[in-house]
């Protein structure tokens, strides 16, 4: 495993009680900040006792928490003190660092010194130290550090002679330049790494090993020039400037372009600063009895309980990751340094049996002798997450209700998906858009569904494509349904696309706005490289890489023992119930085999859009007349019908919500400009053709329904009040079908779903054609079944008039990505562009659209359901659309007590999860209480 | 004046009350209704006394009521009773009569014959009677009417006999049966219309009068004839059968196309239902000394201290009506009976008295005798209403407290606007659309902005042109500037046609469906009547009637003494501010005058769309790069500031408040569908033309802003926070603008006013650019003004959050039109699309974006107001947009305690005058409450 791949390893830990860390600041501007006396800014850490401990970590930031612990249980930790993220959030709010905080630093320093027997960059021992970052939620090279401080023009001498390496001294006295010089001074790395390759040429070297301690003589000379040159001024000789600039550019290094992005990415709070930690120096690289290497406690990518990690003799951290030298496996170690292998075995073991969980952890060999520099809980894929849980209850390490707990519910996703296989091979990221989808697709290109259809051939002679779009429209589908993966241009996290494809459990990048995409060309452009229909091309939608060609694939098991283990652990918990959105019936068995508890949302709509049914529907809303409407009605009746019955069959017994028709109606008709253009060039190539004639009738119909924002419009039961004959042909075709599913033996459980209410009027109006049909049904058939009516809750006078609606609705479901639309303003086809500027400027920290926004949106979620209870105490609740497989919302959604909770069926393994944690975590705090 | 100009006056009483009257149905469903045995639904009155009296008015309707008030009053009315409009309420819910009434109808009659001493319809003086609806607000001519009810075959005869006038009962028996035919058997009234019309041309009959009594004979047999054929049956010869049947008719009547219609323009509710008047027939018509006549107790059109009104003698009411015989002015009667003149002049003097209110009352002479048919308050024009109010105050007749709410604050409007003169000559109606702005236009039809500049001509030439369009856009503004009006086939109350035209006071209709507009071939077709470019058109914006040809209009006089006196009344009542919305100068002088105690919104986007700007928009739109885009901007910003100046000038010592940037930017861009249109046909026709290049250029940017819904898109806030730029140069002109003023003596005060935030972070964000930038300008400008910083509450978060966006907004602007969008879901541009649905079946009433809906929408005020004023309980609350202007809206703003309201300033003298009205009534009622 390569170091990229761990970094990318998520853990769940690092992520639990987040959001109470992350509350808001207050909503009173702050007084600006004084000297606080008492304040304690500095943690010292040394000879086997820290000022600090492990759980400080809101203080001490996760490494300076981790080397405290390992000081106070007496492990080799090199001493050092710790600068507590306060001081960052005083630098952040003043720009400065404050006399409190530089007092503190100073009578740190002095007590390392005293410890240590040196001063710092001074005499002929001189003591050199490490400043590094470290926050409260790990950040894997987000932020900057400076090694061998306290080096200069006297003091490396000093190294040198008491090394007895030269060449060693020498080399790190450049390093502390050129991380100085690029860390704390600004200057660009390719002013250092032009000096060091122009010496290495004129040198004839090849290695950065090759060069002599006199060549690194000269490119110290040469680097000191670049610093005068970029700064005008010398490289500081002073050993304290050195510490308090270094310590500055730390702080200012958690407001980087990188740091800022991967906090959004990992949902972490611009707010809480990085902690610094000043450490004295090891030195792996002091010959061949000196080491240092990274490893875990376990297989974070599988979960095996193995000693796993990677080492380099003689050589320093930084050398592991620059990827020159291969680094060994930690086994090798064994045989070169069995005492020192079987020490750091053992600190190890203790490390993860104190902590309780898998440690990731750093280590130096100086000379023989055993330094640990960091250890926190590791990163692991959700395969591994289960694994590992699963072993640590068999070791009675943790116990099973904590185990459930150490799986992030998003994590179950891998039992699903199939993933990019990128080790080995060229692998070329043409860029890089929203992980809308995750799993992998490998395939051909094509610009079009229909092409798409063509190219992905018959089952028995399937092709892989790609779908590469500008953005996709209800009328991809069928080639969405063929396609491997779909690549977009814009769109955000919730747009069709994305929405779609996380439906069908299908990779999926959207908003990838460096590509270009001419669908008359047939051609996309990245910049200057140009791919053409057929070529290959790879997605990674857990990252959101696009890659060129063709990679392979890892195949998914989602039916795994180890899974069932921990789902079995956890189900008892859970309160609310998780249902899943499918429109037809192979998704309504894929969801039931996930454990799905019924149809949460079953979007009619979708059944329209096959080619068999697109034209009578498009006949329909053409019809000028009543009567032409219900002659085409009539000829989808029996097709909705025959969906319908597939739904109760693989559903029996369990509830089936199904929404009547709700998207814009011009969705089904060609679209406005392409008619447009077709009529303006046919007025010039053929003014007499019947198709002109045509297409200006369609064009008539299509600008009567044409609405400048069809969100907004003549849409959801506005359809069904405006065009009652729709929602009696749908209302036939259900309870038809439920009566003829009955009669097979079956127990269908319809639930009948108005879509957009706003006032009890519309409610009332739609549930009486419903339910007269459903009587002149039961009479026509000489049956009944049991059936529900009720509304989505989406729009926020739904939530306020809720009291009324659930005069007429036996249930709500809440439609909260609408919702959010409303209560915002935010289209989420739309919201790409303002979006980046809204999280450059940390203006929008989380996409309301991935997880609920819980101050506003869930304000009128629970006022619906407050005011839905009142009316009709016994209301079901329920949530369908995005959020409902988001574990953030559902938590929340268990919090304000609904029923249940309905997402894809690709998502009801972790809604069922995050269900579960949620009852478990009140659970434990009532019998918490119970026992304390 | 003519009677159709009569019935169209507006009476201030009929709603005053009228929220509270139609409050909600129960939430509950009502059970089914049975039998009440003891309730009243029968009322008396005859011989000077009746069951009910004058304030029944829920009960007996406003007719029933002064029927009743007059009978106590000892007054000449015909004897009857009223039956109850909870009878009709019964019926509608369970579609027939209940037995309790029927049974208490029974009786009335026969109380009714006992004191009349007839019988209904039979014996040689049989009674006749009349079936009038009557509801709570009067609907006039919505609903039915039968008279002369009790004619049979038989009685016709008694009647002639006692009659003397065989031709007299001839001619009643046949207008029954065609009444009662069309009105209770639902036969098309052309049916018996060919009958007579035949039989006149038979006779060489001219007028109806020439038919003879054997001639009217032979039209009764042909009418009956029409009776069996369309109904299998018998016109029905039991009288009592013609009453109940008459009766449930009348019931029915209530939700007839036309009533539903008048209620809802109206705002009356579908749920009162209407009473039923049976009352003894007393004819006009027999003979020389008999007549009927109509009147008012002062001149409704001007308000005239003057005795009004109209009669024709040997004539029944419809004759009148029908206008076949021009009626003469009722001072003639005089003349010719100066006794029952005199007795019509006490009477009314007395019932004005009696209501202390302008009364329009009906009568009929029935040989020789004064009979009193109805009186109620008056409509009145809003002048004649200012007027008469004065009057009664300087007749001690009512108090001034009490005259300023005989006045509809939207009355006012009269006052400003020019009126057509649809009297005499001929008037084609072509259609009707929705009356967005009063007044009257009558010019030139043309079909683009240009052709309206074009064809307008100059200052010294000015030609009066009517704009037609599909809708408008902001790019028509110049073109709307120049037309005398504006008429589009598509768009709602508040669409861009509707709320411009508003704000600059000037008539326009909206949504007249019928209309299909062909802008490339510069012409109009309604039905199959084409009008060009060029024709003449008059617009009636009172009524959304679209006049064929050139009427004459009335000018306006806005500075009147009258208006003067009752506002010097109103104004100390009022607590709550009014401030006007205006982009320009001329906007704020006009604002001022009105009374306007400030700007409540400068929209800054309409100072882009000039001809000198518009360039450098979209050339700041169509950059690259930061530089190009703030090069652009530099030149904008001479012209903001120079507008900024003219207003700060206009509002000397008044606050000003001046929203930054707000629609989306697209708007300022060609219209992507023509850019489409234009590169396929160039495509074709010159595919090498520069023009070709550069269309897809600019489509090319086009497309990067397009968006699905640019409501719920990039504007608002977002562009100031995607574009900072943009924020920083409005902020500068804004400021130098207060500086440059300030130094010229005069008072500027600004209100930077930032749209569409949703989070403190954007406010945050937009309020340091504002103030930093004007730190900035008062360095440079070495003078400082004061200002204020806050933003618009338009959408539903931002009301959720409001107590965290007061931290940073001194101020808020409720902006409803917005906020009614999102909390609906209904975009008010495509509203047109389900509310002819919606209206008709009775699901909204109200158009939420002409009055707030308080429930939904004020909920969430309600809201804002509370959570602002927690945070900051100082903060000024204001609304601004098209509900500033409707004096519910005020009255509720006034209510929830907002410090001002800002309408445009056509509507400011109403808003004035609601608001007035508004704190009178608080005042009024802790008056009541301290004295009683």
């Amino acid at each position: 495993m390569s170091t990229s791949t761990i970094s990318r390893l998520r853990s769940k830990s690092a992520h639990k009680n987040h959001k109470k860390a992350t509350a808001r600041p207050k909503l009173v501007p702050k007084p600006a900040s004084k000297t606080k006396k008492d304040v304690q800014y500095v943690y010292f850490f040394g000879a086997g006792k820290a000022d600090g401990h492990g759980k400080m970590k809101d203080q001490l930031g996760g490494k300076g928490a981790g080397l405290a612990e390992m000081t106070n249980a007496a492990l080799p930790v090199p001493p050092g003190f710790t600068i507590q993220t306060e001081a960052c959030r005083e630098f952040m709010r003043t720009g400065k660092t404050s006399s409190g905080v530089s007092q503190q630093t100073l009578s740190a320093l002095a007590r390392l010194e005293k410890l240590q027997g040196q001063k710092l960059g001074t005499g002929d021992n001189p003591l050199l130290v490490s400043v590094r970052s470290g926050a409260k939620f790990s950040m894997p090279g987000m932020m900057d550090t400076i090694l061998n401080l306290g080096l200069n023009d006297e003091s490396v001498q000093a190294l040198a002679r008491k090394s007895s390496n030269e060449r060693f001294a020498y080399d790190s006295y450049r390093r502390l330049i050129q991380m100085f010089g690029s860390v704390v001074l600004e200057i660009p790395k390719s002013a250092f790494e032009e000096v060091f390759d122009a010496e290495k040429k004129k040198r004839g070297a090849k290695l950065d090993t090759d060069l002599t301690a006199n060549d690194l003589k000269q490119v110290i000379v040469d680097y000191k020039q670049v610093v005068r040159k970029h700064t005008g001024k010398d490289f500081p000789q002073q050993p304290l400037e050195q510490l308090t600039m270094s310590r500055d550019a730390v702080f200012r290094s958690w407001n980087n372009d990188r740091a800022k992005v991967y906090r959004r990415i990992n949902n972490i709070s611009d707010d809480l600063g990085t902690a610094v930690n000043v450490q004295c120096m090891v030195y792996g690289n002091l010959g061949e009895t000196s080491g240092t290497g990274v490893g875990f406690t376990r297989n974070p990518a599988t979960g095996a309980k193995e000693f796993y990690g990677e080492f380099l003799m003689n050589a320093q951290g930084e050398d592991v990751v620059a990827g020159i030298r291969t680094p060994v496996h930690i086994s090798e170690l064994h045989k070169l340094m069995p005492g020192v292998y079987n020490q750091l075995r053992d600190i190890t073991s203790r490390l993860e049996k104190h902590y309780r969980d898998v440690q990731d952890f750093e280590f130096t060999i100086q000379e023989g002798k055993l330094y640990m520099l960091q250890t926190r809980n590791g990163k692991r894929t959700g395969r591994a997450a289960v694994r590992i849980a699963i072993d640590m209850v068999n070791e009675k390490l943790i116990k099973p209700e904590e185990a459930i707990f150490r799986v992030d519910p998003n994590q179950l996703y891998d039992y699903l998906m199939p993933n990019l296989d990128d080790k080995g091979g060229d692998v070329t990221v043409l860029t890089t858009g929203l992980p809308a989808s995750p799993g992998a697709a490998v395939g051909q290109i094509v610009f079009t569904a229909n092409d798409a259809v063509k190219m992905a051939g018959t089952a028995t002679d399937k092709k892989p494509v790609v779908l590469v779009r500008g953005e996709t429209t209800p009328e991809d589908i069928h080639g969405m349904e063929v396609a491997a993966g779909i690549l977009t241009a814009r769109g955000g996290m919730t747009s069709h696309a994305a929405v779609v494809t996380r439906g069908m459990g299908k990779c999926c990048i959207v908003g990838a706005g460096e590509i270009e995409v001419d669908e008359k060309k047939k051609e996309m452009r990245v910049g200057d490289l140009v791919l053409k229909e057929g070529d290959w091309i790879s997605l990674d939608g857990t990252t959101g890489r696009v890659i060129k060609g063709r990679l392979n694939t890892v195949p998914a098991s989602p039916d795994d023992p180890d899974l069932k283990k921990l789902m079995g652990w956890a189900e008892p918990f859970r309160k609310i119930g998780v249902r899943a959105n499918a429109d037809i019936p192979r998704d309504a068995v894929t969801a039931r085999a996930f454990g799905a508890e019924g149809i949460g949302l079953c979007r009619t709509e979708h059944m329209f859009f096959a080619e068999d049914r697109i034209p009578h529907m498009r006949a329909m809303i053409m019809a000028d007349t009543l009567e032409e409407r219900k002659a085409e009605l009539a000829k989808l009746l029996p097709m909705q019908r025959a969906d319908f019955e597939g739904l109760f069959r693989a559903m029996d017994g369990l509830p089936v919500t199904i929404r009547l028709l709700d998207p814009p109606l011009h969705e089904f008709l060609p679209k406005r400009e392409e008619l447009m253009v077709e009529i303006g060039k046919l007025e010039i190539t053929d003014p007499q053709s019947a198709r002109l004639k045509e297409a200006r009738e369609i064009l008539r119909r299509v600008e009567e329904l044409h609405e400048f924002n069809p969100m907004l419009g003549l849409r959801g039961c506005r359809l069904g009040i405006t065009f009652p004959e729709i929602s009696e042909m749908q209302s036939r075709a259900i309870f038809e079908a439920a009566v003829n599913v009955a009669k097979e033996g079956k127990k269908p459980m319809a639930e009948v779903m108005v879509p957009l209410t706003v006032t009890i009027k519309e409610m009332a109006n739609q549930a009486a054609i419903i339910r007269q049909t459903a009587e002149q049904v039961f009479k026509e058939k000489g049956a009944k079944v049991h059936y529900h009516v009720g509304t989505m809750i989406e729009l926020p006078r739904a939530c306020i008039v809720a009291d009324e609606i659930a005069v007429e609705a036996e249930f709500f479901s809440f439609g909260t990505n609408d919702l959010t639309q409303t209560t915002y303003g935010f289209s989420r086809d739309d919201i790409g562009t303002f979006l980046p500027a809204y999280v450059e400027r940390g203006i929008l920290k989380n996409d309301p659209f991935a997880s609920i926004d819980q101050k506003g949106v869930g304000a009128l979620m629970e006022m619906g359901v407050k005011k839905g209870r009142k009316t009709r105490p016994n209301i079901e609740l329920g949530i369908c659309g995005e959020h409902g497989g988001d574990p953030a919302s559902v938590e929340y959604c268990h919090k304000i007590g609904l029923t249940y909770v309905s997402c894809s069926p690709y998502r009801v393994l972790t809604a069922r999860l995050a269900a579960a944690q949620a009852g478990a975590a009140d659970k434990l705090k009532v019998e918490g209480g119970r026992t304390k």
